[in-house]
C-alpha cells in the first residue's frame, strides 16, 4: 500500500475504533502484550539488526541506548500496556449535560480525534506506547519512527496491528511509514489525517508546521529558563539551575537562560558559576554578567538559542517583570521557573509568563508526562490551542454533541411566540 | 497604528488580561455596558449612516435587518454582558490537581489561549458579543466585522475598548480591523496572534485556513444531513426535514442532503416532496429517487453542494451503514441527524457518525451555541481538535500548568535508588 492508501484505509477503520467498546479495546491490548512477550525473540532479532548497523554507521552512544530494545525493555511495555489496561476508558465519558426543552436533551460527550500521525525518534519503546495510547483512546494511527529502528519498528508494527485486528479492530486501524518521502506525502493528506504530532529537531518540527494544513500538536524550541528571584534561597537556587541544565541536556525540558536578579546576582553568580563549571557547563553572559563573573559575552542571538548541550546564557535582570518580559518575549512556551521563598512574587511568574508549564522552586526537568503522572506521553506541546505542555491520552480526545429528541423542530423555537428552551443541567450520562 | 502594532498591543495586553482577576473583568464587563446604553444615540447615529448606504448598495433585506443596530437591540446586548457577569470566572479553575511528592504539587489550570483574532458578518451585536466573551474569557481581541457595518463598528469598538481600559484593562486589550488588506497582513503575524475565529462564506473561511500558520476555529462547509430510517415516523420525518430545510436557509446548519431508507422511500418520497414544494423546494434526486418522484436528477457535485438556498438533493440507502459512509464521505462534520424509532439504530448512527454534532429526532437547526445554552457563540468549528460544534465561552480556553515545589530537583527521581513519585490525587484547588 502506498501512503494514500495507507491513510485512507485508517480514516475508514477510525470510524469503527471510535465505536469500539471499552472491552474491545482492551482484549486487544491484552493480545498486543501477549504478542510481544511471545514474539520477543524475534523483536530482539531484529533491534539486533539494527543495533549492528547504527554501531557500522557509528551513532553516538546516548542513540544506542535509546534503539535498543531487548527482553527487559519489552517487558516494560507490556507493563505500561498492562496498566492502560486498567484505566477507566476515556471514549463516551459525558462531559456535560443540559436539557434544552423536555424529551430534548444534549450530551457533550468525549470521543476520539480520529486519526493521528505520529513522527518519533529512534525509541522502538514510542512505538509501542504510542499505538497502545491510541489504541485506548479509539484512535487510529499512522506511526513513523527513526529510520535506525527501521527493523525493529517493522516487526513491531506488524505484531500490533495483526494482534489488534485479530482481537477484532478494523484492518487498517495502524498504518506504518517508513521514509521520509512517506511523511512528505502525509502532509497533504488532511483528507484523511486529523492531527499530525511529529517529535524531534527544532527544523524538523517547524519543517512539518509550516508544511500542512492539517493541526500539528508539538513544539519546535525548548528554550527554558530559570528566574532566580531576589529573595531566593541560593543553595535552592544553586541546585535547580544546575539539574535544569545538566540532567540532561539533549532534551527540550533543559534550561538553556538563566535569568538573576540584580540585587542577589553579586552573590549568586560566582556560586552558580563555580558548579556550573564543575559540570563542564560553559556560561554566556550578558554585560552585567561579565562584570561580575568571567564569563563570554552573550549576543542577542543567545536568548533565542536552544543549545541541547553544556551552555547556559545568563541575564541579570532589575525585577520580575523584567524576567518576566524576557521569557515572554524570547522563550519558547515550553517551562519556565522562578526560585524564590516569597509566594506573592511566585505566584506573580506564575500568573504572568505564557508558557505551557510554570513551575516554582522546582527544576524545569519536571516537564514531563510520566513525571506529571499521565501515564505515557504522545509529546510535548507549545500549542496554544487543544492541549499543552505534556500530552498524554487526554490530548488524543475531543468530544461529540448528542442531541436527543422527540421530533422536535426549530420553528416552533422562533418569534415572539415561540416555545422557550429550559436549559437545565442534567446529571444523567449520554445513554440510548 | 497598522495591525502589527495594534496586534502587538493586542499581545502585551494578554499577558495582563490572562491575569486580570475576576472582580476587574466584571467591572469592566459593567462599565462596557453603560458606555453602551449612555451612548446609544451616537450609536443609532452611526448606524443610521450604514443602513443609508447599505440601501443605497441596494444590500438584501436580510442583511438590513442584521445591520439594524436600535435601542431594542442595544439593550439586548447589554441584557446578554448582565448574564455573563453573572457567571463564573472560567480562568482559574484548577481542572486537575497532582501530587507529585511531598511538597511538589502540580496543578492543571484554566486560563485564556491570548490573542484572539474573529472576522464576522455584518452584524454589529457580533462585535459586542465577541468582545465581551473574550474579555470574560481573559482574552485579548482583533475584531473585523463586516464593511457594511463600518461606521456602527467603530464607534462601538472606540466604546468598548475605552471603557475597558478605564476599568482598569491593558491599553490595546481591543483592535478594530478594518479592512481586507488588515486581515490579510493579520494572517502573518503568528508571533502575535494565538488563534483566528473566520465566520463568513465557505470560500473566504477556507481562504483563510490555506493562507495562515495561525490555528483557525471554525468551518468552511456546512453540508448537513437528515437520514430518514426504515424505521421513521412519517410524519415526524417530514417536520424534521422541512424544518431542516426550510427554517433558514441562508445558514450553516440547514440540511443539505436527504438520505432515505429504501424501504420507506416509495411512501415517504411523495410525502415530503409535496410538503418541500409548497415551500418552493427545489429537488434534485439520485438515480431511485427519480423513478419514485418526477425531480431533476442530482450529479455527484450535489452531494458536496452547501446550498444555502431552497434547494435539497435527495438520495435513497439501502441501509443504515450506506447513510452513514455517505455522510462520512461527502458530509462536513457539522451537523446530522437521523429520524427513527429505532433507538438502536440511532445509537449505532451516532456513534459512527463522524460529525461535530449527531442528532437523533430533531433538526439539525438546534446546532447554534444560543439553541445549547451556551449563551452567546463565537462561531461553529468542524476542527477536530480543541473545540467542535458551537462554540462559547469553553473554546476561548486553555490551560497552563503550574508546579509548586519545595526546591526539587529531577536528579533525585533518577536511576534505579531514585525517589518515587506518588501521583496522589489532590482535591484542592491552586492558589499560592
Amino acid at each position: 500500500m502506498n501512503i494514500q492508501q495507507t491513510a485512507s484505509a485508517a480514516k475508514a477503520a477510525s470510524i469503527h475504533m471510535a465505536a469500539a467498546g471499552s472491552d474491545l479495546k482492551n482484549r486487544a491490548l491484552a493480545d498486543i502484550a501477549e504478542a510481544l512477550k511471545d514474539n520477543s525473540p524475534a523483536i530482539a532479532a531484529a533491534n539486533q539488526k539494527d543495533l549492528d548497523q547504527a554501531r557500522a554507521d557509528n551513532v553516538t552512544a546516548p542513540l544506542l541506548k535509546r534503539l535498543k530494545f531487548d527482553e527487559p525493555k519489552i517487558a516494560g511495555v507490556c507493563e505500561g500496556i498492562e496498566s492502560l489496561i486498567a484505566i477507566d476508558d476515556p471514549v463516551g465519558r459525558t462531559l456535560n449535560a443540559t436539557e434544552l426543552d423536555d424529551g430534548l436533551e444534549l450530551y457533550q460527550v468525549s470521543c476520539p480525534i480520529g486519526v493521528v500521525g505520529v513522527i518519533f525518534e529512534s525509541r522502538p519503546d514510542a512505538l509501542v506506547q504510542i499505538s497502545s495510547l491510541c489504541l485506548k483512546s479509539g484512535n487510529a494511527v499512522l506511526l513513523k519512527g527513526g529510520s535506525e529502528a527501521a527493523q525493529t519498528n517493522r516487526v513491531l508494527a506488524e505484531l500490533i496491528s495483526k494482534a489488534g485486528e485479530n482481537a477484532g479492530l478494523r484492518r487498517g486501524w495502524l498504518g506504518l511509514m517508513e521514509t521520509r518521502a512517506d511523511v512528505a506525502q502525509m502532509l497533504v493528506l488532511d483528507e484523511y489525517i486529523d492531527l499530525i504530532v511529529p517529535r524531534g529537531s527544532n527544523e524538523f518540527v517547524r519543517h512539518i508546521m509550516s508544511n500542512t494544513n492539517i493541526p500539528v500538536l508539538g513544539h519546535a524550541d525548548g528554550i527554558c529558563h530559570v528566574y532566580v528571584d531576589s529573595e531566593a534561597d541560593m543553595d535552592m537556587a544553586v541546585r535547580i539551575t544546575v539539574d535544569s541544565k545538566c540532567q540532561y541536556t539533549a532534551v527540550c525540558n533543559a534550561a538553556e537562560t538563566l535569568l538573576v536578579h540584580s540585587a542577589i546576582a553579586e552573590d549568586f553568580l560566582p556560586r552558580v558559576k563555580k558548579v556550573l563549571e564543575e559540570k563542564s557547563v560553559q556560561l554566556r553572559g550578558c554585560e552585567e554578567t561579565c562584570r561580575i563573573i568571567d564569563v563570554k559575552p552573550a549576543t542577542d542571538a543567545d536568548w533565542r538559542t536552544e543549545y541541547l548541550d553544556f551552555i547556559l546564557s545568563v541575564k541579570v535582570v532589575d525585577s520580575l517583570d523584567a524576567a518576566v518580559k524576557h521569557i515572554n518575549k524570547y522563550g519558547s512556551g515550553h517551562t519556565d521557573a522562578i526560585v524564590t521563598q516569597n509566594k506573592e512574587n511566585a505566584a506573580k511568574f506564575m500568573d504572568l509568563v505564557d508558557s505551557a508549564d510554570v513551575f516554582f522552586n522546582c527544576s524545569t526537568r519536571f516537564s514531563d508526562g510520566f513525571r506529571f503522572g499521565l501515564g505515557a506521553e504522545v509529546g510535548i506541546s507549545t500549542n496554544k490551542i487543544h492541549a499543552r505542555g505534556p500530552v498524554g491520552l487526554d490530548g488524543l480526545l475531543i468530544y461529540k454533541w448528542r442531541l436527543i429528541g422527540s421530533g422536535q423542530i426549530v420553528g416552533d423555537y422562533s418569534g415572539p411566540t415561540g416555545k422557550k428552551f429550559t436549559h437545565r443541567k442534567l446529571d444523567g450520562e449520554y445513554g440510548l
